[in-house]
């Protein structure tokens, strides 16, 4: 096949040429120099990207490992943990912490809604929770929650808060110690543009404190383990090296672009796809607003199966977006807008999609998706 | 630094440029029909190198993580194991199954001792242990054990046998089936020629049983989580694609060479290292035998300090040798040949330890190591 291929899933996604070709440098010594130094480096640069002065772990695991060692680390049999939920990934906080047979308590909500910090503050103080697992982008409905909102709530009624920013961290602000998150897990293959296959947690000093007393097994995901790696750049666990070589390249191109003007690119990008999207006819499940700024679901007019939408994009434009999960897979589907990634990603996506629906005998106006999409994003970065 | 750069440490080992190209394609998603078809056939591969019909598991996480997931699927609180330990691996089994509360028990041999099968039926019966976990190379040491027969001694005692073939897996026989191996564990980052991040187990169906019965908490490492990946190359959390799309082309290329070739080879390597070596005057602590073929180490002339060897070979050559562990480390360097090596990766190793000796003013006869080891070579593979 010699067509030309798109990734626009919300992860993992399109990882620049020089991050790809970073990874596939020879391979050295996990324990020399060189590794050291260029583990030492991408730790710091991480701590920049996360804003915080906290230390930094990073696994060689995907995102789930990340969120499996704050529970193993924080969270002993027994202890009451609220887990805030509303799509796919707050529910897998959920089974975690029941994995790790925790008191949990759920404040759900129905996929797409819009966490609130209120509620939050309620569920904690009423159900005593220690622990609170709050998902900042939750990829599977393209909500962005308040996380510096949630996170004083969770301390208001006395829970520690912990934030899944896998796919938001490098794409909308995140401030760890400005916002006092106390733990942080993101991983490497969304905003920062990197392979899959790492990921990160920031600890704060009280979860240091709360992790010396989880009494929950743990060994490869044991942060105590790896602490010992900040000041050494010496990993326990032979790291995956040409994965952290390529991150440390990638992160090196986010903090070059600039953070503050890396969200704002991702701001306007989301609002190119939001106009661009309605000006088509086309009804958005994701919030239509500025910081839910990663991915764009999108509903598909009555009588069109958003999974033959997302079949057609891959089969026939080579144009991978992701579908809905469960009973939203007929529904909706959802182009990631993340990391490596420009406004003419976006109005290529929203071509391909116009090109379907004025097939299937849909009143669009053709070009005026794109047309507005670029509008959109001029009005954006100009702002 | 513009200088040439060599890899012969046991692991992570030289990857060839050809897997290092395949992990540098453009990222694809991981619930697409292209990563099915190459996860499939990866799974398909490493079950042709493993030499099973039993399901084969692949994790983004080192061989540590794989380790634990046999510990944590296999093992609850209370449970009896044996750890067979003479190195730094067999007490790395130790310490995981301490963490999840097992009852555990050791067979401990000094560090290069070779592990005897009878030790393990008589050490087995005596406590009672459920599993029994043993290094097939214990690559501290050099040291690899007869797993043929310590597998039968476990079974004997009514134990299941749980291999660590981290180092051994595509460089020295392994026939999980023939063998019954009940549970293997490997990585990527050895033998399979490939870059650290990915690791393997071989799950049999009593282990499958036992794991239904095992209460230890998991979720990341959790077998039955990745059950469906068997069959549809799906995996329940975002793997290490571009790692995955390296191991597929690494396996390819190892099944290409041959398995029997491959083992032949490395027994040639290990031959001509060590004769090499004893040419040169210096002695040996790995076995002298030829199934000890995946890490050759080598004691230094009384006077000379090993770690000082280690650094100069890689300050002056660029060549990284790995020291040796603990105590060991002023007494023994170890030279990797695992994987994308040749006789010259042999002889480039030798003639850079031959010039360091000479120096030191020790009475070596110049050219010496380097022809024994290519006549060696020669008379290895012509058997």
């Amino acid at each position: 096949m010699a067509e030309k291929r798109y990734l626009m899933a919300p992860g993992p996604t399109p990882v620049p040429p020089e991050v790809l070709a970073a990874g596939a440098q020879p391979i050295i010594h996990h324990r020399g120099p060189d590794f050291r130094e260029l583990m030492l480096r991408c730790l710091e640069r991480l701590r920049a990207v996360c804003r915080t002065e906290n230390d930094v772990l990073l696994f060689t695991a995907s995102g789930s490992g990340a969120f499996e060692s704050a529970v193993a680390n924080l969270v002993s049999p027994g202890d009451r943990v609220l887990a805030v939920t509303a799509g796919a990934f707050g529910d897998r906080w959920a089974k975690l912490a029941q994995a790790y047979r925790a008191d949990v308590h759920e404040l759900r909500y129905a996929w797409g809604e819009t966490p609130r910090a209120d509620d939050v503050r309620a569920r904690a103080e009423e159900t005593g929770a220690e622990v609170v697992f709050v998902v900042h982008s939750e990829t599977s409905t393209g909500v962005v929650a308040d996380v510096e909102a949630i996170a004083r709530a969770s301390r208001d009624a006395g829970a520690m808060p912990v934030i899944d920013a896998v796919s938001s961290l490098g794409a909308v602000p995140l401030e760890t110690d400005a916002w006092g998150l106390d733990v942080v897990v993101s991983g490497s293959q969304k905003a920062l543009m990197c392979p899959p296959g790492l990921s990160v947690v920031t600890v704060a000093p009280a979860a240091w404190e709360r992790a010396e007393r989880s009494t929950s097994p743990r060994f490869y995901f044991d942060w105590a383990r790896l602490h010992a790696s900040l000041e050494t750049g010496t990993t326990p666990f032979t790291p995956a090296v040409s994965l952290v070589a390529a991150l440390d390249t990638a992160l090196g191109m986010l903090l070059e672009e600039g953070l503050e003007h890396a969200f704002r690119r991702h701001a306007a990008l989301g609002r190119a796809c939001r106009e661009g999207a309605k000006a088509m006819g086309l009804e958005l499940f994701s919030p239509d607003e500025d910081r839910s700024a990663v991915v764009t679901a999108i509903l598909t007019p009555a009588g069109v199966d958003a999974r033959e939408v997302v079949l057609a994009l891959r089969e026939r434009f080579g144009i991978t977006v992701a579908g809905g999960h469960d009973e939203l897979a007929p529904r909706l589907f959802r182009i990631g807008h993340i990391g490596h990634y420009d406004v003419f990603d976006i109005t290529t996506a929203l071509a391909a999609v116009e090109s379907l629906l004025v097939e299937q005998g849909a009143d669009v106006d053709p070009g005026v998706a794109v047309a507005r999409a670029l509008d959109a994003y001029r009005d954006a970065v100009h702002v």
